[in-house]
């Protein structure tokens, strides 16, 4: 999606070699008629197949998937990340370890909210070492619901994440698939 | 807003006298179609002012404000809600106590988000007692920024945070507000 690249490339900040900062449309700010671009792009790819739900964690995912659900005219369900009080009843549950934060946490979806009815569209803002995609699959399979796909922003093309989700035989469609970057050479698309 | 009530009437679940649990529509599965329905709410309420940015706070508030930011077709900035590894620069920070998570937790925006020629709706799915919106105002006084006003979708009109945000002259627009509940008697909106 070139719309998508140019803003990574005009507005991503680099840090190290395998951190890219895009909180100014993203994950902090949203520009939000980009998300619903982006929104659209999923759209146009998966909408020959039925979707009846799509599915994030919170919370970075939230806006992506709001704006892809309102194109296929279905719920969006997003998974916590930790035990709530307010949360209780039967609950999926995945654990997850998260590179960015450093540590390992639940990604928790109530029972009610998938079952073996559903056709399930995954949507993340990025895909690094796959971690949180594969707990929200994991979850998907306790369901019984069938994975239409996966669809992300953004993929760290170096990391290993992409490689084993489209090895498992899923459908994902990535929006921008960074190859390489550094903050010497900035940042080169596969 | 009559939509929005008869979805608290129907599919709310009341627990003790003080929760509220509407996770079929609005914080855990979300009808999207509803939500851009509050985003258009507010946006009536709210277009004869100018708008630049709408702020909620993460995970629940997300999904509205993006869909309100729609509306208004500005950008949507949420706060984090503790320290992450990814952010770095200088930030606003608020502290706040989560009487439904019972802890505080800091509130956290980039101040590159916010400054002074902004003027900044509030947007949330819940004001109970207030320290989440009491958290961003503080943000937002901290950046200069002007506070249009706050939309909220329910408010709890029984518990104080309602009638001190009103009281320090906000113009707080909640879209239903339960005067009281009990699981014995249900709900009475105001």
């Amino acid at each position: 999606m070139e719309l998508l690249k140019a803003r990574i490339a005009s507005e991503g900040r680099i840090i190290g070699d395998n951190i890219v900062k895009v909180d100014t449309f993203l994950n902090h700010q949203i520009d939000v008629s980009l998300i619903s671009a982006i929104g659209q792009a999923f759209y146009d790819y998966f909408k020959n197949q039925t979707v009846t739900k799509v599915l994030t964690v919170e919370a970075s995912g939230i806006a992506i998937a709001a704006l892809t659900a309102q194109k296929f005219n279905v719920p969006m369900v997003f998974a916590k990340k930790a035990q709530s009080v307010n949360l209780d009843g039967a609950v999926y549950t995945s654990n997850v370890y998260s590179f960015t934060k450093k540590r390992a946490y639940d990604v928790i979806v109530e029972k009610k909210f998938l079952g073996p009815d559903d056709r399930v569209l995954i949507v993340d803002d990025f895909l690094a070492e796959g971690n949180a995609c594969l707990g929200l699959i994991d979850i998907i399979e306790q369901s019984k619901a069938t994975i239409v796909g996966v669809g992300i922003a953004i993929e760290k093309g170096f990391q290993k994440g992409g490689a084993e989700i489209r090895k498992m035989g899923y459908d994902l469609r990535s929006l921008a698939i960074i190859e390489a970057m550094s903050e010497r050479d900035g940042i080169r698309f596969r």
